[in-house]
This record gives structure tokens, sequence and C-alpha cells, in this order.
């Protein structure tokens, strides 16, 4: 007896992520590297949990940690600090809205349910989180995924035929990015890269309504945090039928992967536009989740907020840290003629390989070698955020032996 | 610019409870009564936040609070626990399958959106949580309601009739029910009457699958806890073409109404029929709330397992509280000549006022006297799970009060 709806993939989820990591959890010699996590982790290869975020947790009385949230779209107070913290210090000129999430993810989900009617097409990268394609298929969207880079180099080419694709087929784009930070490359769009996106927005959204929700979950990553939301100030020159969306998530950012707490940031030019999103995704953050995690936020607005100077300090240690760890890695790659996507930030660094038999070879020649890394669209995955540097030296000199075996 | 999808209704989220809790916090007098709140508040009017699950939850480490779960449908130490939880002590003699959730909520929501697709009926109480409807409504579901009682009793009559009529129309029906302890009139079902209920899945299950997915939140403030899932055994007489799902919630159970953690418990005759279900939950889960909360996962497996007796002997202090306060208000209610709905036990007592403006006239009326409750279709709901004894006491006699000054 069938019980599941009709419209419906059922076959099982195969995460990459959790497969990848499972094997490497599984091999337990002394020279197993393993990649495949996507957590921050110290140079013992401890999971980090931030002293200071942590410390302010503790503190948090037991009731509020016990008690539903003031608000089903968020407490007033996190979603004021989610804002604040979400964008440049130069506000945008736009008119705005935070939705309280159980996480990132659902942030993106919430968006991207509320924007596309079933069987619309979800724009997203081809080298890609893999999540995105799976809220299409879990709603019964279909996606278009667009290439990022031509040759070396970021390029909007694709974006834009996409963005002209779907919006003559159903009058309307919804387009995931992933910046800054992008996850799996590591790429960040510059300042004038983004006015090009925008421009490209406004251009394609005179036939009609254009959203971009850009995931920033790795954003307090960026090697330049106190500039890495500046690129915001280029969202004013959205025009009216342009909606930008930030899916913003503390699991990075507070190092509370486990906590589930996020929030939408929506961005429109007449504040008339955004309420009916803002309802919409009311009712959905009510129908799904009830309500985000009271504690967690409570300790965001803690942490950004008295604990701020101390939280940064201790958080710029690990950025520290990542530098240290890519700038090792994209050294001895070079030296050993690796071919990468341009990697800027971040806490991943992607094998460029875009033949998807050779891809997978390679995947499993690492294996042999006990190097676990993830399998991605056109690449393979390092994430640099789990892999102490004692790992790293070496490490890029052992993949180019195991891709030389590959013919 | 309209920029959310075209099939959604985009009027304000108008929740009866935050409404209600709004306008009673805002009348500071000492004779006013709050009942709107449906969270367990003791005798001082503190939420409660029960010492041994805090206790638990305290000695849990931070990277564990901070790690993503080992599974995406949930650890599996926790999912054991819950099905161990949830089960009567002779367990049913069926294939399971439990998918952790981000709350009880998403456990209802996930279920409903696998088995129904677009355009489909949703079978649900007239008198009910209100989110069931709002989870149809947002997934574009149509919903079925059915009354629950003849009289002064409980009555399949009605299910019966929403069953067949769904079936012939769409040859699936989907069918929630709440129980024990039905938000908002406090009714349990017997065990012959969910004897009677299993038959009647079958009987119409005979035309096309049949699933129930019933709502547990509130089971573990039943008055009797240690029978409570007792009728499951009920659920060993389901036929091959009829699915049971168990909504559960962290919310009551561990006092963490905040913390977001639930899961869905699925039943069938067959494990082969469960595992459709099973793999599209698990992507519905990755998709929306990416994995449940890890450190409380953890907490529930320590509550019931290490901290258990002490945990049991806290929370029946509470369920004792509950008794006192129904027994007081269904004891004056009585001699008030109120007209209720039967309660049985659980967080709510719901006055009986089918004639909708009627209804609406005596719960303003109720405000004019101090009195804060929530209007649900079909009465009046008290929330004597917030109401403290000495504000129970005389509250009856008030409410009639005010009944009679309508006519």
């Amino acid at each position: 007896m069938k019980f599941t709806k009709n419209k419906a993939d059922t076959a099982p989820l195969r995460d990459p992520v959790y497969i990848a990591s499972a094997g490497a959890a599984a091999d337990t010699s002394e020279e197993a590297v393993n990649a495949t996590v996507g957590t921050l982790r110290d140079e013992d290869g401890n999971l980090v949990a931030l002293k200071t975020v942590f410390d302010s947790y503790d503190e948090i009385s037991r009731t509020a940690k016990a008690s539903y949230a003031s608000a089903i779209k968020g407490n007033p107070a996190y979603r004021k600090a989610v804002y604040e913290w979400v964008t440049p210090e130069e506000k945008p000129d736009l008119a705005h809205a935070v939705i309280a999430s159980c996480g990132g993810t659902a942030a993106v989900y919430a968006a991207v349910t509320s924007l596309l009617d079933e069987g619309e097409i979800l724009i997203i990268p081809e080298t890609a989180w893999t999540t995105y394609r799976l809220i299409a298929e879990t709603n019964n969207l279909r996606t278009l995924t667009y290439k990022m880079f031509d040759g070396e180099r970021f390029t909007l080419r694709y974006i834009r035929e996409a963005l002209y694709s779907v919006m003559e087929r159903q009058k309307k784009a919804v387009l995931v990015v992933n910046d800054p930070c992008h996850n799996p490359t590591g790429y960040s769009m510059s300042y004038e890269e983004w006015e090009e996106l925008v421009s490209l927005l406004n251009e394609v959204s005179a036939q009609g309504p254009a959203a971009l929700i850009d995931d920033i979950a790795y954003a307090d990553y960026s090697f330049d945090t106190a500039h890495v939301h500046d690129y915001m100030r280029a969202w004013n020159g959205i025009s009216d039928n342009v909606l930008m969306a930030a899916a913003f998530s503390c699991s990075k950012t507070l190092t509370s992967y486990g906590m589930r707490c996020g929030a939408a940031v929506l961005f429109a030019k007449n504040s008339e536009d955004l309420q009916d999103l803002e309802n919409l995704m009311e009712k959905k953050a009510r129908s799904i989740w009830s309500s985000a995690p009271n504690g967690v936020m409570d300790n965001f607005v803690r942490v950004t907020g008295e604990y701020r100077s101390a939280y940064l300090a201790e958080k710029q240690t690990y950025i520290d840290l990542l530098h240290r760890r890519s700038s090792l890695f994209l050294q001895e790659a070079k030296e050993a003629g690796l071919h990468l996507y341009p990697y800027r930030e971040g806490f991943f660094i992607t094998l460029r390989e875009e033949d998807a038999d050779r891809c997978r070879r390679i995947h499993e020649a690492l294996m042999k070698k006990h190097i676990y890394t993830v399998l991605v669209s056109g690449g393979i995955r390092i994430g640099i955020c789990s892999v102490p540097l004692e790992k790293i030296r070496g490490l890029a000199a052992k993949i180019k032996e195991a891709e030389d075996q590959i013919l």
C-alpha cells in the first residue's frame, strides 16, 4: 500500500556530506584526513563551541529557555539584532522585514516556498550545497542551474541566461546565490560584481518580479568581517520589482549548529510590497516550526550586544586559523599544480574537475589514500574548516598523486 | 509589485492564542484572570521549567549542544527513546519508524505534506488547535472538519461521514486527531472508542489508503500516565491499508516549548509500506529544519533514562496540580450551570457554545470582567494549565454571570 502523496520522489535521501562523513568516521588510521566535515574544528579536531557564546547561553534563565518565543515571527529584540548584524553600518535605504526561523535552512525553505508555485523553476548554482535542490524537489519545483565561472573568472553570464530563460517561461524569477564564502568554492563576489548583479536583476525585472535569495550562512567567517556586508549597499539600487532576501543562520555565527536558529531578512523598495511576503512567511513559520528557539534568540542578542567585543575577538582567532589553513593549502596546491575554483575565503576549497566520471574516480582514489572529501557537482570539496594544519601540510601533493593515477 | 506565489492567502496571520494573550498582558489589574496561556504555570504564575529536565540539560556538554545531530532523521538513541516513551509497555506488533523534528508542529507538518498532494483534503476536528488548518492552508490543501460530540457523548459518527466523503472524492483519507487530552476540550478517547476508530479506518481503507495522525503533544499530562499509551494496543488491529502516525512534542513533556524538538512516530502493518514515507519525511526534514536540536535530543534520552524516576515524580506534582485545578473548576461549573465539553484531563477546559455570535459576545463580556480566554470554534477555552487555584476559585460563577448578560 502506497501512503505517500503522488507527486513526490520517495527515493532515499542521499546526502553527500553525511555519506562521506560516515566513510571517514570508519577509518581510524593515523594518516586518515577527514575533510568531509563542514563544521569548524580546532587544531585538536574538536568541534568549536565558542566560549563567549556558551558562557552567555549558560547565564540565560531556565525559564527563558523553556519559554515560547514572544512572537511567531521571532522576538522583536532578536529580529532587530539580526537586521543590525547582517547589514553594513550604513544601512540600505530599503524597506525590510525579519522572520526568525529554526535554522538557516528553514529561512531558505520558507522564502522559496512563499515565492514560487508548484511546477515553477528555482534558479540555483550548479556547484552548490545540495539542499537547495532538495527544497525544490520536495516542493515540486523544478530547478535550473547556473555556472559561476568562465575559465578562472567569476561571471554573471550564466545567471543572466538563466534569469531571462526563466522569466520568459513563468514571468517571475527566483535566484539563489550563496555569497560571501560560497559553499563549496569559497568564492566571494566583489562589490562591482554585486552592482552588476543588481543591474541585471533590475533589467530582467522589467518583465516580472525578480527575487534573489542570498544564503549568508558563512558570512561571519569572511576574512574581512568588518566590511563583509558592504555589498548590501549595492542593494540600494534595486528597482520596485526586485526583492532581496538574506538567509541568516546562527549555526556558524554562534557555533550553534545543533540549536537550530536563523532568520530571513527581506528587503524591497516599498514596504507595502514586503507585507504580503512577510504575512505568508509568518504563516509558514507558525505552521512548520511554530516559533524559533527562544533561548538561542536571546543568546544572539546578548552575544552581539553586551558580549560583542569578547565574542568578536574569540571568533577572529578562528578566522585567523582558517586563513592559515587556506593559505597553506593554496600555496601547496599551486606548487603541486592542482586545479581549484577561485577561493577567496570561508570554510571550503574545491578541486575543479568538470568531468563527472573522472571526478568520481579521483574521489575514490583519495579514499584509498585515507583522504575523505565530499563529491560535489563539478568538483571535490575540502573542508579546511575541520582539518588541522598538520593534516593540511602535504595534502595537496597527495591529492595530486591520486589525480595522476586516474587516466 | 506582488512577489508572493499566486496560490497563497497572504492575509495576515491571526493566531487566536497570541491575540488573546496580548489583551491579557495589557491588563495589570489585581482581579485579572489570564486563562489564555497554553503553557504550564505554577501557582505563582511562573512558567514551569522542570528542575530535573534543566539540571540534566545543564550537564550536557557545550560541544553536544553546538553539534549537528548525527543523523538527519534524528540521533538513533533519541529515536529509540521516543519510540519507547510513546508506546505502551506491551509494544504494538507493527512496523515503525521515527523521524525527529524541530517541534511537534513540524512533525504534523511533515506528515501531512508527505501524505497529501496539493488540492487534496485533510480531515481535522472542528474544535481544534488552529494550526492544523493553517498547515493545510499554507500547502494548498483543503480541510473538512468533524464534530466530536453528539450531545454530551463522544461520537465517531462525524469522523465516519468525513472519512467516507473524502475517500469517495480522492481515494485516500488523512485524518487528524488530538488524543489524549484534546486541545481545547480536554477529552480523551476510551480504549473502546479507539478500537471502534481502528475498525472504521480498516473499513474505509478498503477503498484506498487511510492515514491517521494523532497529535499526542499533551499525553504526558494525562491523569493516568502509566496507562496513557495503552490505546495504541488497539492500533495492532490496523489493516495493511492503514497508516498511524503519532506526533510527539518535547514542548510539554520536557517543559521545553522554546527548544523546538519533537518527532513523528509512524506505524504500519508492513515495513516496506513505511519505507517510502520515511524516505520522504527524511527529505522534508533535511530541506526544512536540516536536523533536530542535538542537545535537546540528548536531554530527552537522559531525562527518560537515568533521570526518569526523579523526572516522573516532579512532573507528577504538576499533574496533581492540574487535577486540583480542573476538579475545582468542574465542581464550580456544575454548581453554576455552565455548559462544558466533556473534560477528562489535560491543560484545557472549554465552554460549549455553538452559536458563533453568542460565543464571541460572551468572550467579549468576559474581557470586560478582566477574564481573558481564547475563542475557539464552538466555544471558549480556559487554560487551567496556567491559572492558579486562587484565580480558578469563583471563576465559573463569574463566567456564568457574563453569559447571563448575553441575551
